[in-house]
């Protein structure tokens, strides 16, 4: 059960609700966001006590939830979340892309993609910093380095722009120079790493984990609204399974299964859901008619020249065909991009 | 190495070609189609003996194959195979759909589901006579006079029926009833059913198992091909995953993935590959738009009644509306439905 | 729920059991064994006429079964299943290791390894005679001619043979030439082989399928049950996953699993299961340790010559040292080998 | 290609060794090890250059290592990895038990638990202080307080403790007060704290995640022995498959397997690996007959009032049976318990 308490209520109030929580016997969950307070009730059956809190004044609803996600879920808000990031609109009719380099390899690099992918309709710039690669030889990124440049190349081409913070330390530095900090597929269940970005008001796009089923991708979504931080984007990006030719089994079962469960934005990888470039625009085309909001793409000038994972990357004039593609689905579907 | 004879090849002639073969120390495999037949050379690197099958009078082309299966890719043949079941074009321009209800459970049953999927657009009837089920208990279908049946409705109808033949003894009275002979998921590599339906001429639907990689389906493909029958279909109906919210995972990106590797129609089975109701409509768009040649649907008037696979089967009126979604992305992506 | 009739019963009393039964609004499901009739009663809570039938003269016992396999469960018999092949006991305290090649690929080889193997204290000699293989171009066995070399090294070293049927008119001449015929894992759901095998008498040996949950195994093995055939053996050999580094993943956890759900005997395939040499050994002593009433291992005089499957068969002196490792297990944990 | 230089080498030795392999076109990777500095040359097919190292006075040896694990494999060191944890030895004859509750959940309860599976023959006591939890509203561990409590009942037992730190920003405490930290398979790719606790001494168990292969395992391992920490223990908890009747599947071939390719201890933990009370026994004498050098068990004094995992934890009875059933496997092969 989820009580909203109206925008103005005080410390005092929250605190009333509180104790009544706990003496029925319940245990409070308290969210404070931007505007208002929000007291999940964790236990047994609580709605049988609804009436009790409805019948306060500082209350404005309560809500009964029975799914173990609860401020994530459909149940607890109907109409489907929205949000601006750097002015793009993330969640509503347009579908958004965001595309750029596995990693950010150089300042060349990165200002040349970010002016192909704008140039070809892309809304946001992403790019790695914070490098999580399987084996300690590989590269691991630019670091902090890598966050300037990308700061720097938003602000000449004025994208907004997304990258991986992997570590909870580093959540503070990637808010301060990105617009939307990513948690990757390998720290979707790191739950540290998610309080730390919950606390936070950077908006936040989640992959699912390679192993992880959809209910579990919320309930780790629960954990960053839990913490106050509702502007959540969610991201399919391939499941590991007995399939060998592709790198991932890219599931976009799960977009009109999350569309259904839950209130938030989301997107889909085909870069690295496929791992095979010659399936991006396929699966591109198919994630939105499946009822994506956006897409994540690699971009890669050349691709057979990049530090991490060109075998996936499109090279400028597949993406611009790839943004050709969608529109025609998008269009026909009543959507825009 | 793949030798194809010209039309007119004599039976000596064709002797003399598998003689020179074994010579060389190759194993011959013959593959007498309606109008030529095809000689599979299969040993190591045979293609070093090109120009000794090329200087061959009755010899039309030798073409070499590195893959493992041979006649079912597009290194055998480049352009899409197309081709014709009771008046309804298979692989072509126009995307196909088959729907009907899972089982055949009486006349008036499926009359009155033929009658709706083709007034909404489909084009061909499906049902199943021959049930494969996971336990003895279960409805195992109406057998011969469930055939009966589909033939019947599709003299009413005018459309063409593809049902399912589980051994290799059902495979000439499914024949003799219907116009396209299904393989089920669970018999794609039961070899002796597939030497069986290759060894006729009637058009097959060949489903993925749901543990069979791509590769291994284009091997059982390669079976029916290299027994001489060309009309095959194949067939995305979703893989066993850990994913616990939908019955299967559907994997759509086997769909761009087969469209590369071989000439073959295929198609998607959203009902199957979801098991939800609510996701067949969204995952029959994405499927279009991945670039499959139609769609094989469930619909059933009343799913609550079915006698099998209910919580997946479209009542008409979704199936309407997921005809109109589908001709949406179809024209979209210059295809017509 | 399951009623047992007693020994002496007519068919005029089995038909008055089976009237009732409709009466009462269920389904019968009779099953003919050597010696007694037993009639399933399939419906909605059938437990609640329990007395109807126990006061009937002809009936035996009445037995409630609440899991959807009901013959093949723990809740129809609690002592395990125990029966004698060719003078092998299967299922009783000495666990049975069957051993051979792979395919049988000709006289002087299946003779080799049936002795060596024997030497070795094998109780049971393995080999295909038809071979399902992935490609149609890959060695097919040897057929009715494998199945009289199996029969004749039976007879010349007294050991009883298992071997593969994988198309139901195949089961009758497999009967005939072996002691034990297998099913394999690409048809554990081929219904119609199964119920062939159930109208038999001859034992079967039913492989997990590689993508088919325990339960599945169990619904498989209830309709050969069901068709009157009590002699099964199940076993497990390993499941598809996506580790890569071995062919399948072993599941070894089915063995104490099966164990619990149902009073067959099971045995587990170290070889195709790993599809590594290197792992036979260690593997095979865990599954005697699991609580598998023996094992199914491929010998090969010389593995690197072998036509089918060479990557995984053990030489000889690899096999003996198996032997001596798994007495060793046995032996600790007070069975026999 | 690993170069292992003297003992004694100084700081200007060592920078000579990597300027010379940067003058050769490769990236030195630097690892400081209690005794010895070991330098990873890093590019393509250094081993052309072996000799230009072994001629060099302060190099003891220059390994080369095909695959993509370094430090971790057996091509770099044949012997078995053996070290002492609070006078236990892993990785040696005897086979060790770490037992405990998943959580602590207060004094008296631990302590209970630590006195009864010392008795029944335990070496270390397993205790989680920080858990990750799948939802934000279930219990999370009692965090520091948990250590401190875990650190008292070590002094009361003498039994060293091992327990999960998910944080970086932990292993400094978690290394304060306990003897092995362990990193749980939700963060066997959570680089930073690989690299944290890579570069503390404080032995480590390593969990394989429940989508990651064995290679991938070795890979995280190789960033741990990489920063210089040795004392690493691997292992196997079970990996995420389509069997749903277990809660993982227990993948016992990963324990020759690792053995094979790596010098590292590797132990089971049965209890998350099947996620049933009564599969623990059988598949942890199963996983010492697969060579494991070791388990970690869930023990509860009453399961079913445990706030985690309840439903898979032993009784103490069932423990010490558990313990005089794997010391006859290791017993019967040759090992001790």
């Amino acid at each position: 059960m989820i009580i909203t308490l109206k925008p103005d209520t005080t410390q005092k109030g929250i605190e009333h609700v509180v104790e009544k929580i706990k003496e029925l016997g319940f245990a409070p969950h308290i969210s404070k966001g931007a505007k208002r307070t929000i007291i999940g009730v964790i236990g047994e059956n609580p709605i049988r006590y609804r009436s009790v809190f409805e019948a306060m004044f500082i209350v404005e609803s309560v809500v009964p939830i029975s799914r173990p996600y609860k401020l994530v879920s459909r149940e607890f808000k109907k109409e489907n979340t929205k949000f601006k990031v750097g002015g793009v609109e993330i969640g509503g009719k347009k579908v958004v892309v965001m595309a750029g380099p596995c990693a950010v390899e150089n300042r060349d690099l990165i200002l040349e993609v970010a002016k192909e992918v704008k140039g070809a309709g892309a809304k946001v710039l992403r790019g790695g910093a914070f490098k999580p690669r399987t084996s300690p030889y590989s590269f691991q990124g630019l670091g902090k380095e890598g966050l300037k440049l990308l700061a720097e190349v938003s602000r000449i081409t004025g994208l907004p722009v997304v990258t991986e913070a992997m570590d909870p330390r580093q959540v503070e530095v990637v808010s301060e120079y990105a617009h939307i900090i990513q948690i990757g597929a390998r720290n979707m269940q790191n739950f540290d790493l998610l309080r730390e970005v919950g606390r936070g008001k950077c908006p936040v796009l989640l992959k699912r984990g390679i192993a992880s089923t959809v209910k579990e991708l919320l309930m780790s979504a629960e954990y960053i609204l839990s913490g106050g931080n509702y502007n959540l984007i969610l991201c399919e990006r391939g499941i590991r399974t007995f399939e060998d030719s592709t790198r991932f089994t890219l599931d976009l079962s799960a977009i009109p299964l999350i569309k259904k469960l839950t209130h938030l934005p989301v997107l889909v990888d085909p870069s690295h859901g496929t791992g095979m470039r010659d399936l991006v625009v396929p699966m591109s085309r198919a994630a939105i008619a499946a009822g994506s909001d956006g897409l994540i793409v690699e971009v890669h000038p050349r691709p057979e020249e990049a530090l991490s994972d060109g075998l996936q990357a499109l090279p400028p004039q597949d993406f611009r065909h790839l943004m050709q593609e969608i529109k025609a689905v998008a269009t026909a579907l009543g959507r825009e991009s």
